[in-house]
């Protein structure tokens, strides 16, 4: 006889995938995973109605990561105008227990739970034990989080980091980035850090030649990029990677975070040989205000099938309703 | 009969002010209040020696806020070449419990005590309980730190986030921050948010032509300035209070500070009526990436009177010797 009783559905929701799967929020195992297309849907109701249909019991407990910000029992996605509320989730389910937490929020949780065949280290550093740490995450949008070391207790810290305002360090970045063309207002770190932001420098390096801007440009450029087959695609990726780690090294002066920096997001598995350059390191370590901060701070990639979202989602399911044996995580 | 048990000897340590004091570690009291400069002395160990000198008795607990970053049980004050250890301090005063911490996060832990009183309002929002507050300070450096509701407590961030990488904005920008001649290496915010930071600004728009830059130059700008006395004082707090409003909006995105922002250290009490003015809540509220997030936040400067680093340093040894009768804050 099986005990569904710490069953839960979790889902992973970005601006372009949707996750989807059934956990034991104990053992944050991974069932039933299910892959879909956040464009697919007008409402995230109805890819939770599809995907219930697909496996064989209810669960009574729902948690879901979003990328935006969550507000009591109000979510928002960032990049799409869906928003939805707990009762929503209840209506769809019908589940008694049902969570709503930003994505990063999520991964924060679940980093202390990563194992090595979950990361990629991609700048070498020290496992400083009981310091705080950070997860940062150029997908969509750009995802940000701190994970606090208080009392015994990892706490994560939900973030709205990736709104921040960017500055140009001189007059040929102020150039490119005016070349990029972005949408009036405040250049925030996501319009540069994220796919959309890839393909706006990708096209002001190429003088504003390319195609239309779509959503897979990203995934296109970063390709053409690794393998080496594009010089307009190399210097484009050479640059985010610049702005990816000084936006990295300035957050992890905000939090404190001494213990590790954690790349997530869509983005960050497929250019790892990007952030393994010494141009990334270097960018990273640049500032040399506070002695010693940066060259101890290790810096791992998330890989995309540490499923950590979906983990996170579980984690926080089960601080709701502690069991009566939790996971002990370790400093 | 006097019950010494929950006397402590609590200290600031800035890089211009040394603040020490007695204080009931659970009423919060502040007695014997001491101000010294800390130029005048080599090590803290002697102001500390002498101020003993002056109270009836000695202390068995000491806490000591600091302006730079404690590891374990070292600190070091960031603009001098001071470092000191728990041990260094029980060596002067013979005091069982030594307690080091950051002075902006002593300054966190003060913020949910602090009164009307404490505090003048610069710009309106709606107090939102429970949410995450943020402390900012320039001074002789910049300050910055964090406040997390979690749980029915409030958890201080110690943050290194004034050492962030400052970017321009705009051409104008860019070139007004190379005629302020800083230092060679990354130009950090703390570089122009801070005493030394608003000299610089001051002599780059008079174009380099100012006395050499001495330690009371930014109390003799910002008076001329209030007292519109000197237009070009008044253009240079003009633009420092731009970009302080523009850090402290990204810096209250990063901890998802919407429960409000605290301007603490030693300049804000002395220019509210440039903090007051419409430019300052324009350059706070700019950024409309995240809609809605920055309108309802209340921005407050901590009055000099508060003593509140002084507080924060009682309050973080309290956490350590909880008493019978605690403190209640609420969200």
């Amino acid at each position: 006889m099986n005990d569904y009783s710490r069953r839960a559905l979790v889902a992973d929701i970005g601006g372009t995938n949707f996750r989807l799967a059934i956990t034991d929020i104990d053992r944050l195992t991974i069932e039933h995973f299910a892959l879909l297309s956040t464009g697919d849907f007008t409402r995230p109701q109805d890819a939770i109605e599809r995907y219930l249909k697909t496996v064989p019991f209810r669960p009574e407990m729902v948690a879901l990561a979003l990328a935006g910000p969550v507000d009591n029992d109000t979510a928002r996605l960032t990049n799409r105008p869906w928003e939805f509320t707990k009762a929503d989730i209840q209506a769809v389910t019908g589940a008694e227990t049902v969570l709503l937490i930003n994505d990063f929020e999520a991964l924060a949780l679940a980093v202390p739970t990563l194992t090595d065949y979950d990361l990629h280290e991609v700048k070498r550093g020290k496992l400083a034990k009981g310091h705080n740490r950070m997860v940062v995450g150029p997908g969509t949008g750009l995802g940000l989080s701190g994970l606090l070391w208080q009392n015994g207790e990892w706490l994560p810290i939900a973030s709205e980091g990736g709104h921040m305002s960017f500055g140009a360090r001189d007059a040929a970045e102020l150039e490119l980035v005016e070349a990029m063309d972005l949408k009036p207002g405040v250049v925030t770190a996501e319009r540069l850090l994220s796919g959309a932001g890839l393909a706006a420098l990708y096209n002001a390096l190429a003088g504003g030649k390319t195609e239309p801007r779509d959503q897979f440009s990203a995934a296109r450029i970063t390709k053409a990029a690794i393998a080496r087959q594009d010089p307009v695609a190399v210097r484009a990726l050479d640059q985010f990677v610049i702005w990816l780690a000084r936006f990295a090294s300035d957050m992890a002066l905000a939090f404190g975070a001494r213990g590790g920096i954690y790349i997530g997001g869509g983005i960050a598995p497929n250019i790892i040989p990007a952030l393994e350059s010494p141009a990334f390191a270097r960018a990273f370590s640049e500032n040399h205000e506070v002695a010693g901060f940066f060259e101890d701070i290790p810096v791992w990639v998330i890989k995309d099938g540490a499923d950590a979202e979906l983990k996170g989602a579980a984690l926080a399911l089960a601080r709701l309703a502690p069991s009566t044996a939790p996971v002990t995580l370790k400093a």
